[in-house]
């Protein structure tokens, strides 16, 4: 296993790499622990790296790093499955491979460390792993401002407005209001001040696009 | 605020308590931080408390403490209604009193006490705030022979068999094998190993009565 830890107690990593085929005991309990554990740390590295995204875009950003999929990828690079310990049945159909049991085994593991060495322990091991992939997710993923474009492009719609109504304080420590504007069918406007005219046109973006989306929902 | 934690910083605190109706900055941010903290951090508190129960067991459990009602019930208990920041909307149609807008902002409260002073003050906090509720729900719950023997009457189904299957070890270090036997229209069986008779018998139980539900629910 090429998880960057090791165990103090060696009986708990082996109990998150038993599946319930084996019987009882078996790390369905630890999955349930893990499980809670990863949304929380996820949820801290995503709250710090992305400053500006509200509750919606954190929510869904999590959903894209944190499901069974993407776990199983992880299990993979871990090389779990070499380890897992299955039942007969389990191991004939090949269960080392499956992308459930393997999530559950990550999910469990990631409980294990907890309970070996505390949430500090447990933390650093799930940073380790998510860091790079959430640095790229957030490469990869369009701003406000474009999203809310393409959004309207897509219906037909005219292109927001940006205007700048008002700018405080002195030049070192400078703050923009700008309001984002959309028109028919859907007229909508918001108000942000930011520490830059860009920062505050990305923000009054966000909360315009949702507030559209919102009402695009409504029946 | 009756808070059992004083803040090193208060502007953390004031986020918490600042609802979106207000603009932004608010607590939504936040919230989404707190709600996975506090799964992760009764999760944990569950799985201590009720060594015994499965996955599904404790993701039942958390649920009767994690849901908005219940977590209103605490923001009230700490008066968090009476420094709730809202805008004049929600003022005037009596926000401070609304579940949703005291559960979100308790939600808010737990990551504010995280970031104030990392995990373990978040702990105390939050084991503060539930150990009694989830003692009081241990004592309140039914254990799973009983359950299963209810749901059998009430389908009017024939009731468990529990048989010794075997036992093993020094009469200082015995274990017990004990099955757990139901038949028709659900004919299941369900063999664990305990320490005690009783502890296997609801161990066996609680594996019966879970494969059972799982059956009634196919359609």
């Amino acid at each position: 296993m090429k998880l960057n830890y090791r165990f103090r107690d060696p009986a708990l990593a082996q109990l998150a790499l038993t599946h319930r085929s084996i019987g009882r005991p078996n790390n369905e309990r630890l999955e349930f622990l893990g499980d809670a554990l990863l949304g929380a740390i996820i949820a801290e590295l995503l709250y710090e790296v992305h400053p500006r995204s509200n509750e919606g875009e954190l929510s869904r950003l999590r959903a894209q790093l944190v499901n069974g999929q993407a776990l199983a990828v992880i299990a993979r690079e871990l090389e779990l499955g070499d380890e897992l310990k299955l039942g007969p049945g389990e191991l004939k159909t090949g269960g080392f491979r499956r992308d459930s049991i393997l999530a559950d085994a990550f999910e469990a593991l990631v409980a294990a460390v907890y309970l070996d060495d505390g949430f500090d322990a447990c933390r650093a091991v799930v940073r380790g792993l998510f860091g790079e992939r959430i640095a790229a997710l957030r490469r990869s993923s369009k701003d406000a401002k474009t999203r809310l474009q393409e959004h309207l492009q897509a219906g037909g719609w005219p292109l927001p407005i940006y205007e700048l109504t008002a700018s405080h304080g002195e030049d070192h420590a400078k703050t923009f209001d700008v309001s984002c504007t959309i028109g028919e069918p859907f007229p909508l406007t918001a108000e942000c001040r930011g520490g830059s005219r860009r920062a505050a046109e990305q923000d009054a973006a966000e909360i315009v696009l949702n507030q559209l989306l919102e009402q695009q929902r409504k029946p």
